[in-house]
């Protein structure tokens, strides 16, 4: 038996984007958010609700582009100080010591010391409430030099994902299960 | 030093939404997505990346409802089976003896055994490509009885986790930090 409970978006996994941007006068900044995903495979894209209290929000409309770092367990304090504290008020890079690096394609940076980042352009953004729905087409992914470059790299980094509900950061956990596999025993 | 490869919406992790709709002729019907997210807080929204070939595309846009059902490792085989087979050729509810339930605001049917699922009403769709993104606003968050009502149940339920680059489901790892917390070091 079920109950019902408040109407809620209450999903696990989130995963942890950081949004690379520049702001008007060119100053990078990067900051932390958990509401997105994937949004297509091709044009590839992906989607990120920014309320427009951000400073990233102007940052986004001023310059169309953005990174997605997706930060390791190595950089978890980082990656959580980006989502607490406001570029407007501090300047991130500096506090954290990490790098900020111009994208080839798009006019955002990425994070050097994070392994990989899509760069991305935003096309679509859709009023949804308290959140504007950005979507950006991924233009390009640049990755550590020293990783293969199929893209199955992801699975050995550790990369962070995020329960909101515990208001928890987790590593990976073991994995359950190969997909397009485990579900052929129904296959009749 | 980094370098680039092929753009890809290549990002870890992303959910397993188990998709609850019913067809045109009332067949409840289940099928596994991972490009989604959520899309804004208030109202509370969840996005879903769906090929207009897929049998739950025509029922999306015929009922306007879908329910997202979050699997546990418990669940797997089953969760995986609902993304290998389509609804046009298989009742996938009577091969997986799982058991749809009609929702209560919405015109769609939720997975008894899976601990929890969003009912959601499809407010936008927003054509990207490859992929519609569907947008639907959560009307209600049905539970397992014996489970607390707060919200925080969701981080000891073992939900699953994708990882499209490895093509393999995950359970939950250990925690890495407390949220809005670990990063309190690099304000001044």
């Amino acid at each position: 038996m079920k109950k019902s409970i408040m109407a809620q978006a209450l999903i696990f996994p989130t995963p942890v984007f950081v949004l690379g941007t520049y702001d008007k006068g060119g100053k990078p900044n990067a900051a932390t958010f958990a509401w997105g995903g994937i949004a297509s495979s091709k044009p590839a894209s992906v989607s990120v609700a920014v309320r427009p209290s951000r400073y990233t929000y102007e940052a986004l409309l001023e310059r169309k582009s953005f990174t997605v770092n997706l930060p390791t367990y190595k950089h978890v304090d980082e990656a959580d100080y980006f989502g607490m504290v406001s570029g407007r008020n501090a300047d991130k890079f500096a506090a954290t010591g990490l790098t900020p690096v111009k994208s080839e394609f798009v006019d955002a940076p990425y994070i050097e010391e994070f392994p990989y980042a899509l760069e991305c352009a935003v096309t679509h953004t859709i009023d949804l409430g308290v959140h504007i729905l950005f979507i950006g087409e991924v233009k390009n992914v640049i990755v550590d030099e020293s990783i293969d470059s199929s893209g199955n790299f992801i699975s050995d980094l550790g990369i962070l994902t995020f329960d909101s509900s515990s208001r928890q950061y987790r590593v990976p956990g073991n994995v359950a299960a190969a997909a397009f596999e485990c579900g052929r025993r129904f296959i009749k």
